[in-house]
């Protein structure tokens, strides 16, 4: 299903590709690595959206154990190691506080934008004025969301989408060109209520988990020195160790603050967000949700007084089925197996489908901003025409008995019987679903007790255009979250087979609501343990447990089948080189020295200035060996591993010499671990920032103090499949190959994320079927393609 | 505090070490390693308990990439991978069902046992037959004791204590003899509930988890050979990788069968009993703990309608404090702080007092089997005497209003209002705590809107009998829970502080107790998330989720700066070389070869039968390098690790030749992966069951299919805490050490699991300070003491 090929596209993303990258080397940008210049020729599956994904950079979660690290680990007395521990769990309290609050402008932004929105529509709907009403609607939407996209599109291109995948890149190790940028945060956060206020079939949980992770990193930054909002006693953490850690924080704080489930959070951060993870950072990340879901019960503690406008019960999401389980039968248990599996197929069909538009949209995306910011508004105007609509082909319902007077018709935003245009004492079922936010749809269907409300003909209705609206909104340039569409289609869809199956089973309405929700839920995004616990934190009620875990098991399984969950796909098409945790099975008939394909480029242990610049300026490497020779070592030996960015810090400093000699305690004297520090992205030395004469290129400069001296080694007849392996587990930058007999030189190549990389390999073993598993007999070894071409564009990352 | 010494004990351990160590020496059982030789004899802190750790072994968990394991993978078509992993999910969902089965059994036993007795006794209590009661009481309580401790002593004595600290040592890669085994599941199901009805102050649950992982490991073996139960169809799972996934969900399966909880019993596998994790794993374990909570629920159903005696209600711990906050201000917020810091002092407390305790225990124990039943049956009346002589310092407290006729005095066995030697109409306070089963016990203590039934002195008086008896019980030869002794004081704590501060707070008795419960967890088990979790589970209340973190987050600080969690800490008390997650930060001091302390012992690609059988008799070695040499190579290389039990294998194959040649294809043809497949623990191929000639002696074999020829290696210079990190994370068993410079053989040693251990790396740099960062200036390098005498004992595990 996920093979099909769409060769228009990607061709038409080839051409864009090579003009990027001709760009990118005009301006001797080549340092980065053009990663997706071999990537795109050869994957169909290929596609960019937005402008943000031509500087991929790795990062550097390694500890660089060289002697100005060590120097400065041990010369930390308690005071400083406390100093540190405090400091980050300061952090990380701020982390949660700040992604709190946010959570909590956000929805207090959104509530009163659609509520005023929508009232006004009603207000003018109950004057009879039904044209005036639909310009209303419809302009209010249409400015909210052409000012989201034109601000997305203008400032930070990166913003648009979920921004969980990024954020799972991220935190696999790929850093993506302004992805946790300040401007980003910006744009992330008024462009998400302003997407969300438009009416559009969006959610604001993924740009929540964005926006918590782009917090965390400029904290974790010192602030951004654009801005001069530098903290510089928050050096400890410029490294991307730390960050990485603050950055999970932030991810799983933005899912408490989205579905106010703190639980959630940690447990998405742990199943979803990050590729590594210890036992103490999950113990942080359970403290910066629990900050964040403080503060928001603190908030809405607060607005319930009346003081926040129209934000109030209907905020955050928090839907209410309690109760509404007694107990179930084999019947019933039959027939949420039956809507686990239709949910399942469904999943996958969504997944399926999104990635075939996301092709079709990249397309006009790449155009310009203002073709992001016209599609923004076609289907902006879509969206309210629909929801405008529909509801005229609805009928009037008398009102049930039993309820209180302000229930039918709705009085005020929220609620499940809305008028529309009927007389009082009736409501119009379809209105109900579509003229409200997407919040209170879902919590429409998800009240108990609601069995005969909506018309069969209005549930079909509504999970068709949900189900459309929500695949090709995704793709604009706004800030735009699948969980809520996901959950909105799958609760109607759970609706729909709670009706059919009605003479079957017991269960209420509202439950296969939440069950429907949950099998799109694993479906599309095929996580289990942490959507259960969203859910059940949702819902407030554990002893549908059981169920809620049936439902997911089943509809992961079966959309497994199919193709992959939709984040790994946004990765796989936006080019990032995401590191699996289980290396593709064809990689155990490869060995380690067969992938290494660039010229290996190394340095001496004291190395003349001259050709470190020559390197640096000649290769997009970040990693080189350094090498002892006699008579500097007793034989020729294997130093270490330097890169590329304390090279730069090195060179800038000019502590070079006339002779071969060792530096020794000088260096240290005169450098510090702060000085190789790690800036924040894009924020580091430049070759161009140097300015070396002729006279001091013929000098010598001392590698032994930055040299990592316990860089990880594999030997050259490691299988490959072993090497990515212990490439994800350490979460490496550069992996050292190494000779497997003496007598040859101490290092035979570099392994970097690239080398491992589907497409790189099959690029150069062609015969290699990596749908196969067999792979014929022992002796047969997969010929190679030696392609000079290709391996200029090689980089050692 | 955990600094103290105690060297009385220790010295005695010692003598008994060596008197173990000679005699397995004498067995020729010098295969496994010797690891506690060493250790004891520094460490003042490591003792024994019971006999079941002379035998401690490492687990495979790295794949042997060899040709056989190769080619079986290749040869492994679409319908076998099916095969495996339909198999895979059947064997999941059989440990779930087998461990719901077992948690639903143990609960209905033990509910009848403990519930039949209780009820005798207060029926003749109510006849004032006191001493007859005190009779019946105490003798049921010793006959079951007796019981226990007997089948444990004799039959298993792995099967004492909890089981946590060791499923845990085994899913971090160490095989402690016979702690999986069938007979150790036996004992620890029936010891368990012998132990939990004969009313020790101990609870199910560690056991439940052991029993779980007992389940999994035996299901995963193919069932058991020494009983006659071998499957033959499950030889894919016969290694330890696969097998330590079906023991990380069969421990996962306990929690959640234990506590009703499936959420609690993923993150408890995920917290604090895995070592390594990955996503594919949570699935697995979250279906695991699914089918063991349907199943659970499932009986229950059944049970509610009185068919199983005295199993009812008050089966499965499941405490209802629901609805008990309404909300709660800063002055609550405070009390709960307090509460959280004196929680945290009180469970670092409890854990540096048990081990103090089980230290004197440990030379009772080591007597013999008759000592440790004496000790159990001196405890038991000890609690008898407690639980039946306590209550008669109690007032007779007349009824409280308002109550249903039946409520009070209780009728039947659980119960809020015991009635004990008091009139009609009137309930003593401290038999409704003390003559109670400890689940009856908590529920009393959680229950909401009953501030005023125990008085205070009661409260005390129970506290510090809890609190007592819960430490002196834990070491007796019984299966024993910590998590219901800890619970149960914590709750008890928790209303005093509540009762306390009652005038200032207004938060519910029963939440308080809650309160209590979660900081005394927190302060011993250092558990956060997978605590919080099952107490959610337990309560079925989700607004209590902030308090709770608070606490757990404050008790666990707290506790962390007096001492570490008590299953680390029984873990080293035991003498399992654990490896933590973090290695020591003086560590990055010691370079790989430094500790590489055993004279290495590589064989030819193609080696004489005589020196493998002579190697394989004179070390203790569970790993060789492979060297080729010319002519069959170009120059001396690494060709890679063989183990010892493929060595064996291939030895009782006897494919021999009297030159030396490659056997090639004809190998494969005669040996398969199962032949080399991994038997379960103690049932390898031993050396005393080969039977070689001496003709054979002098004959070759070649190595070359069953060398792994990928194994992991680090360069002789690397960082010792960076090795520790590889040797870690990989799940290795053996490490290679290869020099860094050419000229020189191509492997220079071996890191093992014993190498990276504190006690023998202070025993090789005695000035090493480990509990000190700055360890001086860079040049000086911590001096090596050579001990031909500790080499002796060394072992490459």
């Amino acid at each position: 299903m996920h093979q099909d090929k769409h060769d228009i596209e990607s061709e038409g993303l080839n051409r864009k590709l090579e003009r990027n990258q001709s760009e990118l080397l005009e301006k001797d940008m080549a340092l980065r690595v053009p990663l997706l210049q071999g990537r795109s020729a050869t994957s169909s599956q290929t596609a960019i959206i937005g402008a943000n994904v031509c500087t991929i950079e790795s990062l550097d979660y390694e500890v660089a154990e060289n002697d100005v690290f060590k120097e400065d680990w041990r010369a930390r007395n308690k005071v400083q190691v406390f100093q540190y521990i405090a400091l980050k769990w300061i952090l990380v309290l701020l982390i949660g506080l700040a992604t709190g609050l946010v959570g909590f402008f956000n929805n207090l932004a959104v509530e009163n934008l659609a509520g005023f929105k929508l009232l006004f529509t009603s207000h003018l709907m109950q004057k009879e004025s039904y044209y005036q009403a639909f310009i209303v609607f419809a302009g209010c939407n249409l400015i909210l969301a052409t000012a989201s996209a034109a601000i997305c599109a203008y400032i930070a291109p990166a913003a648009a989408g979920s921004g969980i995948p990024e954020v799972k890149a991220y935190l696999n190790g790929v850093d993506a060109y302004s992805i946790l940028a300040p401007s980003t945060l910006f744009v992330k956060i008024i462009g998400s209520i302003g997407g969300v206020s438009a009416g559009f079939v969006l959610g604001k949980e993924g740009p929540m988990v964005h926006t918590g992770a782009c917090i965390a990193s400029l904290l974790g930054q010192g602030g951004s020195r654009k801005y001069h909002l530098t903290w510089t006693w928050l050096r400890y953490f410029k490294n991307d160790r730390d960050r990485r850690d603050l950055i999970t924080c932030g991810a799983a704080a933005g899912v408490a603050a989205a579905f106010r489930a703190p639980l959630g959070g940690v447990l998405f951060a742990l199943e979803e967000a990050a590729s590594w993870w210890r036992s103490a950072l999950l113990w942080r990340t359970f403290f910066t949700t629990a900050v964040t879901a403080v503060v928001l019960r603190a908030f809405i503690g607060y607005c319930r007084s009346g003081k926040c406008g129209l934000f109030g019960e209907g905020g955050l999401i928090m839907f209410d089925v309690s109760s509404a389980i007694t107990g179930y039968s084999a019947k019933d248990v039959i027939v949420v197996i039956v809507l686990g599996i239709i949910g399942g197929i469904f999943g996958s069909l969504y997944n399926h489908l999104l990635d075939k538009i996301l092709c079709k949209y990249s397309v006009i995306n790449e155009r310009g901003p203002q073709f992001k910011i016209l599609l923004t508004m076609a289907i902006s105007l879509l969206t309210s025409c629909c929801s405008y609509g529909f509801p005229w082909l609805g009928k009037c319902t008398p009102c049930p008995l039993g309820l209180k007077k302000d229930e039918c018709p709705t009085k005020g935003r929220s609620g499940n019987f809305k008028r529309f245009q009927c007389p009082p004492g009736h409501y119009n079922d379809i209105a109900s679903l579509f003229l409200n936010t997407n919040d209170d749809a879902i919590r429409n269907l998800f009240s108990a007790g609601t069995q005969n409300e909506f018309y069969m003909s209005t549930l079909f209705l509504f999970f068709l255009c949900v189900y459309c609206l929500g695949l090709i909104t995704y793709g604009i340039a706004v800030p735009s979250g699948l969980f809520i569409p996901v959950i909105l289609a799958g609760s109607i869809y759970g609706r729909i087979v709670g009706t059919l199956f009605a003479p079957v089973s017991d269960l209420d309405a509202g439950l296969f609501s939440l069950l429907g929700a949950a099998s799109f839920l694993g479906g599309t995004m095929r996580m289990t343990v942490s959507v259960c616990v969203i859910l059940l934190e949702l819902t407030n009620d554990l002893l549908m447990l059981p169920l809620v875990m049936l439902v997911l098991l089943i509809s992961k399984t079966v959309a497994d089948c199919f193709n992959k969950g939709i984040y790994d796909q946004i990765v796989k098409m936006k080019g990032l080189p995401y590191m699996d945790a289980h290396p593709e099975p064809y990689l155990r008939n490869l060995a380690a020295k067969d992938v290494v394909s660039a010229e290996l480029v190394s340095f001496a242990g004291i190395e003349k200035v001259g050709n470190i610049v020559h390197a640096l300026r000649t290769t997009g490497h970040n990693g080189f060996p350094v090498v002892d020779e006699p008579p500097l070592a007793n034989a020729t030996e294997l130093c270490g591993l330097v890169l590329r960015s304390h090279l730069l810090v090195l060179l800038k400093g000019k502590r070079f010499s006339r002779q071969r000699v060792e530096t020794g305690k000088d260096f240290l004297r005169r450098f510090g671990a702060q000085d190789f520090a790690k800036a924040g992205s894009g924020k580091g030395l430049k070759l161009e920032d140097l300015d070396i004469n002729n006279e001091e290129m013929e000098m010598f400069v001392d590698l032994h103090p930055i040299t990592n001296k316990s860089p990880y080694t594999v030997v050259e007849t490691m299988s490959l499949a072993k090497a990515a392996m212990l490439f994800r587990e350490m979460a490496l930058r550069h992996l050292l190959v190494v000779p497997k007999s003496n007598g040859m030189s101490p290092v035979v190549g570099i392994l970097t994320r690239h080398d491992f990389m589907p497409e790189h390999i099959l690029r150069l073993f062609p015969h290699v079927n990596p749908h196969k598993t067999i792979t014929g007999p022992l002796e047969l070894r997969v010929t190679r393609v030696q392609s000079n071409d290709y391996q200029g564009f090689k980089s050692q990352d």
